[in-house]
């Protein structure tokens, strides 16, 4: 039987227009029958939060940092044209017109196709972000499990 | 007969520094006889217009996304330190001093050395630009067809 | 003799959770064995500034490239919550509070690892960087070295 083909993202970046691209290349994969793993990291692990607020003990600190980031895949801005806000509902407008998938959707999609979905357990300590505050079904991992799978991947793209 | 090697560039991002990185890396390995593509998408499209206005029939928010997204190449700004314009302007006035290819020349020789560029059609839509507004001598294309070649490279970067 | 696996990394950003980021994957993949490569290119090269004032003659708009850009690894702004340089400081200090690695310290890391870090010559010209103003034992090469690696690589990775 022929192996199946590898791809890995890293999503550093916590921007919508950025997280969509990483997840319409992961689909794509994916519909290719890629094993295909995103490593969400530093902002990047935003897109995974949920966005009611989840009542968990936290310091000073990792509450400060909870409560400056975006809550979810709803919230992020843009990393171009953000205009406080006015960018991100642009875009959301003309995707919804030409019927492409939102970014919760895309998710979803990843989800249902078997995507592999990671956060960086060491950043989640560093902002202090804990699994309760994370979408279901992610697995939670550090760097080496992410070399792991881009060393046996063809294409490893950082986001 | 030993088979080329093949590279891949998503130039996502539309600012000069970046673009300019893609082609720089993208021509070294052409140059190296590697058969190269850029896809352009997002805002790395905007790398692609050409420099006048060109009539086209547009919606209201597709007139308004290019409006104000830069007309070309000669237009992006810098990822740091853009300070209005300024700073295109001094890294463009460095670059000529020292007798570097501008972004325009590098595109150029691309082309020339068969670099293979490619308009992300999906992106196209959602912004609303049509192909008499890009510049000639380019292929379009879905992120299937990156995927496609990507499989292939040894060398697949996200900039 | 099995070959030592390859990874290769340009570093382009010069914010301060992107190189932290590059040096935890370089790190990791060196304990793994691998050969890494990190090649500092445009903003990126600010990571390998001396953090003192080296003198060296200069003309006009390299002294202005050089007093606006941030002199090393300690001197770095983030890519998102910069505010000012808070954002800098806040990250520090929790990853001081986690014991993780600053950035010079992961750097030191790199280099006892044996992690290549090599100087874009074609960026220093444009930038009017001396070898002078970087750190010690790193190496200086063009995008071709670059490719070189990279063609034998199998995680590269643009950041």
């Amino acid at each position: 039987m022929a192996e199946r083909e590898k791809s890995t993202i890293v999503l550093f970046s916590g921007e919508l227009d950025k997280a969509i691209a990483a997840f319409i290349i992961a689909n794509g994969a994916a519909a290719y029958d890629h094993d295909v793993t995103i490593f969400f990291t530093f902002w990047g692990l935003n897109t995974l939060r949920k966005e009611e607020l989840v009542p968990v003990k936290k310091g000073f600190l990792e509450k400060m940092f909870g409560g400056m980031m975006p809550r979810g895949a709803n919230k992020l801005g843009l990393s171009k044209m953000n205009f406080a806000g006015m960018g991100p509902k642009m875009i959301k407008h003309v995707m919804k017109k030409h019927n492409a998938l939102t970014l919760p959707q895309l998710i979803e999609l990843a989800q249902e196709q078997g995507v592999k979905l990671v956060a960086c357990t060491m950043t989640m300590d560093l902002l202090g972000l804990q699994k309760e505050e994370l979408i279901d079904d992610i697995e939670y991992a550090g760097v080496a499990a992410y070399l792991g799978d881009a060393a046996e991947a063809k294409v490893n793209l950082f986001i």
